[in-house]
């Protein structure tokens, strides 16, 4: 039996802070080649990252695992009450930085794959894809390991990232789809003058101030089917203009759109433009749009793949998990155009945290429902 | 005869640059005193003033004069094409810092006053204020003035200040009131979050941008019988939040106002608390506001002091004067509880600019326009 719990220990002693692959996957590899996983070091740039196969490749029976070991840095080192690549385990608890997010998951499914293909090796194949930087820019991350699987014609027909899912009690919740994310950089430009003549001047931030009064008061939509109602926050709006007498000449002002998918980074751009070409048209003076569209809003209906992977979680757990489409982004968002795509993990509360830690017991809680959802999908 | 075109040059190459006096005061006090005239000085602070009558104190009918000695900075030195304090002539145009600005205003009413009650000595008193902090901070100058009259039961009938009035041709404005004017600094407080949870935070941007969109789009007046409308710019708006993730905690925005005569400053102040407590209710922030009031407006409204004035600068021009309320601050503000108030004085097109320059026959033509209002004033 693979031991997940001194799998992870052996992940969060490899100081892997993006990019820096810190060993990680070194040991990952000797893991998986020793168990009969087919292994390949798919690096680029400055990152690290792992493909691995046990089984026949192409076969359409081939459930995939997606999980990353680097981390973010520890932070205020002082503040943490252990060393944060120690893995020291306190009354049931490891802490270390990655306890949670995600050497803990990398290493339940790991384990669990092991054993499961050593145990009963099924008809089919079992994909692991491991990244070393989730947590940077992401560009040369789990998007090179899908890059190299569609040269190779390497295939999951499903995937299930292990981020950790849950907001409090472990099994309560699966994540079947996310927000998409766009922030937008608006720059007003007028003519600059003494506060004393306005009407020789062209004041900028009027036009601002109305511009983000209409994107902040318009209700993008009411939620749909299974996302929440979709948000628009004004981040910033800048003149730094410290003189009393003068009308500024320029301001800008950024914006940051959480949305569902009754919306796209398309969509969402035509409407920003098109607001601020009224509002510059009616003040008379000119606004440029800077947009950078960080993912898009992506959905795995509820289904097969959301069904075997709760089943598996209220018979080990004894929760029956919710389906969600909150928080942040993860790479499920790349997976999502390869093949459907669920995230199930642990607790995820001391994630990034200062003494990040994990119960021992959900650790080998999550390999046993890793190990149930692999022999569930291949009975 | 006094020459004023030599009590200009004379009093340029006094470097009296805000609050220095330079020898400007001590130049006039001599000539003055050697004319008859009481001179006190009146310190207070670092600025230095003198008052000076001649006749009887506390006559009915005692004229007065108002202007400053001190100018502003020279600027770029390298840029000026003379020496700033040199008081060069060339092409009957005098350069240096004051020429405009308002040194040859004091010069022509000193030189006015010294010979006309020399060669028609009135049954009344001429009175002369001049400041050496007119362009700082001003606490000190025409108010140290005024108060020393105060205090010593003197006082004015009427004041001219002389100050350059002209945009552009001689003789073409008086002024006989100005705008008040003020600002309002707003802060809005909320509570900071993360982007993706708008609702889990309070931003304060959304408030601010309703807030400056009120202010901005009100209509204050449409102007009055002697004033232009009232203006209201919003100066600046900053959150200073660089990171588009996240919500910030508060933000700041600053509006300035030039109102005529049918606001006040604490009926503005009452609009835009009002208006700030409105947004601050309907958005659940906290909004707090500072305001500085600079000066309230003013009218000498059109009557025999304005009358005396027109007709003696159109006597010696042939220019018939407009009576206007436009433009900044001046002394005027201060001037205007103690007595009647208006301002005539030279083409004030170069002043505060590098090469500031006066027509050495407009100081001239400015002393006879001023000893022809003595005339008048006194016939």
């Amino acid at each position: 039996m693979t031991d997940p719990v001194e799998l992870t220990a052996n992940l969060i002693r490899c100081p892997s802070v993006t990019p820096v692959e810190g060993g990680a996957l070194v040991l990952l590899q000797r893991e998986l080649a020793d168990a009969g996983f087919e292994c390949t070091r798919v690096d680029r740039g400055d990152v690290s990252n792992l493909f691995a196969r046990w089984g026949q490749k192409g076969h359409t029976r081939s459930f995939g695992f997606n999980g990353h070991t680097d981390v973010v840095p520890v932070g205020d080192e002082a503040a943490w009450t252990t060393l944060p690549f120690g893995a020291e385990i306190r009354d049931g608890v490891m802490y270390g930085r990655g306890a949670t997010d995600m050497k803990s998951g990398v290493a339940a499914f790991v384990a669990a794959a092991i054993d499961f293909v050593r145990d009963t090796p099924p008809d089919g194949a079992v994909i692991l894809t491991i990244t070393g930087d989730e947590e940077g820019d992401a560009l040369d991350g789990t998007v090179a390991l899908l890059d190299h699987m569609d040269a190779t014609q390497e295939r999951m027909s499903e995937c299930l990232v292990g981020e950790p899912t849950c907001p409090n009690t472990m099994g309560e919740m699966i994540k079947i789809g996310r927000r998409g994310s766009m922030t937008a950089w608006f720059t007003v430009t007028g003519v600059q003058g003494h506060s004393a003549y306005p009407h020789r001047a062209k004041n900028p931030l009027p036009a601002m101030v109305r511009l983000m009064d209409r994107l902040a008061s318009h209700e993008l939509d009411q939620g749909s089917d299974h996302f929440d109602a979709s948000t628009l926050a004004v981040v910033t709006i800048d003149a730094g203009n410290p003189a009393t007498n003068v009308i500024p000449a320029q301001c800008t002002g950024t914006v940051n759109i959480r949305f569902n998918d009754l919306h796209s980074g398309t969509s969402l751009s035509d409407w920003l433009k098109s607001e601020a070409d009224a509002v510059a048209e009616a003040f008379g003076v000119d606004i440029e749009i800077r947009i950078k569209i960080s993912g898009e809003s992506f959905l795995t209906p509820p289904g097969p793949l959301s069904d075997l992977v709760a089943q598996a979680v209220e018979a080990e757990t004894g929760v029956c998990p919710g389906l969600s489409t909150t928080g942040g982004t993860s790479d499920a968002r790349f997976i999502k155009s390869h093949c459907p795509v669920v995230e199930f993990g642990l607790v995820g509360r001391t994630m990034h945290q200062v003494d990040e830690c994990v119960e021992v017991a959900q650790i080998q809680q999550l390999k046993m429902i890793y190990t149930r959802i692999l022999t569930d999908y291949f009975a």
